[in-house]
């Protein structure tokens, strides 16, 4: 049997990772699902977790170990159509957090600072000052508190602004206001001027963006997405926009991607769409991949494997 | 006599200090240049660098008090104009910095994440990622070290930039590349991919970005100018972005303010202009200059006041 490495996913460039993974370990043979060929040789696999379903596990009999796509891999670990015996690893690439963290922070003071507002002055020739409201003076909330949620409250922080933080589990993060556990979703979401989600996809988050929770914001709120498109049901989104609960959304992912070219995100004019870059590319994990595919093809232990016994 | 306080400023909105320092000081006698009345009636006046004239300053036989309204003192200490009996006294107002240090993030950010393609793309409903450079990839230089350059400094590391600073003497700031002094310049500029101006107009910065300055800057660097309009030769950077030296320019401050609305900056596709509001407003400041006002007024001693010796 040739072992083989699949990628399975619907976000990444597949022909950038061929090219950089045969330049690191020239021969791999690396193949793109759907298109897998025989299952059978199929030993390692890199997946996100939209992707992620019992049948499609179940169909690799030598699978040996998932390179997890996402953020930490707690996820992945509890997800019920995980196979025991695989290794799990996940990705340590700074560069994936760094770029969150910075898209974040371009949004939040490109809201606050009136960016839109001036472009539209500067095509017309107008020059008019806005009084800008001061990051001490504005309270951001994290959805989510893993590595990326907790570097970008981190990063809020350093730069003057009030922030909170919620997530499943209780959470301590220096000069973070944080908060866990369904029973306090609202109370953390009542006095933001921004939300920030970085949910992952688990049962627990789908459709946690409904009509309830966006009620639950403050009047006038922000609310920005870079976590998974299906934690948000969209409809309940675009009601709040239309009503004028919400003053606008920065969207990064959605239930479907592409964005459909008919879907009235494109064009509301209190909706901002990037196509899923915020996290910029994972390029820079590729190198460890490639270290883990030689050191599985070898027998050798894996590095960055994540431990089921801590969840992460 | 009746003592008169004198705003001389074409920045700041006369009315609004007006109201805020009538509130603070009721019954006091507020004058806005060039109303003056009785110039003899003015102890105290709120001015600009770029107002700042001797003919002025002469034209107030009782003047006993300037509050500077730029950053520091330094610069209307070495003013030429400067009377040598009467008390100067700076703003103290966090806000104003702290405004100009997101400003600054805010623009980086715009242009590293490449914000203008990705509106473009919205416009047209194209999903098309870009991969973006992260902050740590990036050098940002700071021309002028005062407590604004400084404060804009300290937050770019924060975020991983990879900073430098430039200024007329020599600082020390951690993390920070600090060089001084004029021969030192073109070092400076040579390596950086943002240049961030925060120069205060004097005698030795006028004119200071012309096309020697430029030519010394990286190609496809960004310019970005929140110091003073009279710093650039604005036809030296046309020059630079038409020929494709510079990659594009954010534009706070400009020699004529408002910017004429036949200015070539307006419609320039890689020049992205604001109306002088990097700074936010002063508006933090007034409770310090009623203080002074009674201060004066009572003859009590003023705080705030710069120092001639340390000249700051």
């Amino acid at each position: 049997m040739s072992p083989a490495f699949l990628l399975v996913s619907r976000y990444e460039d597949a022909d950038a990772w061929r090219q950089e993974l045969l330049a690191l370990v020239p021969g791999m043979d690396f193949r793109v699902w759907p298109d897998c060929a025989d299952p059978g040789e199929v030993t390692m696999i890199a997946i996100d977790y939209d992707d992620i379903s019992g049948e499609l596990l179940a169909s690799f009999p030598n699978l040996r170990c998932i390179v997890y796509l996402g953020h930490g891999a707690g996820d992945l670990l509890d997800h019920p159509a995980m196979p025991a015996s695989v290794d799990v690893v996940r990705l340590k690439d700074p560069g994936l957090i760094g770029a969150m963290v910075e898209y974040v922070i371009l949004h939040v003071l490109r809201d606050l600072r009136m960016e839109p507002l001036y472009r539209a002055q500067q095509e017309t020739r107008v020059w008019r000052q806005h009084l800008p409201r001061l990051a001490r003076e504005v309270h951001v909330g994290i959805m989510g508190l893993g590595s990326t949620g907790s570097a970008i409250a981190r990063a809020l922080v350093r730069l003057r602004f009030r922030v909170s933080g919620w997530a499943r589990g209780t959470h301590g993060l220096e000069g973070v206001t944080c908060l866990g556990g369904r029973d306090t979703l609202a109370t953390f979401l009542g006095d933001l001027d921004y939300c920030v989600s970085t949910l992952p996809l688990t049962r627990e988050t789908r459709d946690i963006v409904d009509a309830t929770t966006i009620a639950a914001m403050k009047e006038g709120a922000h609310f920005i997405n870079i976590g998974r498109g299906a934690t948000v049901v969209e409809e309940d989104l675009l009601d709040a926009l239309e009503n004028g609960h919400l003053s606008g959304a920065t969207l990064d992912v959605f239930r479907t991607e592409p964005l459909p070219r008919d879907h009235p995100f494109w064009s509301h004019p209190k909706v901002t769409v990037t196509p899923h870059e915020s996290a910029g590319s994972l390029d820079g994990s590729l190198p460890a991949i490639a270290e883990n595919w030689q050191r599985l093809c070898q027998g050798r232990p894996l590095i960055n494997l994540a431990d089921p016994k801590k969840g992460y």
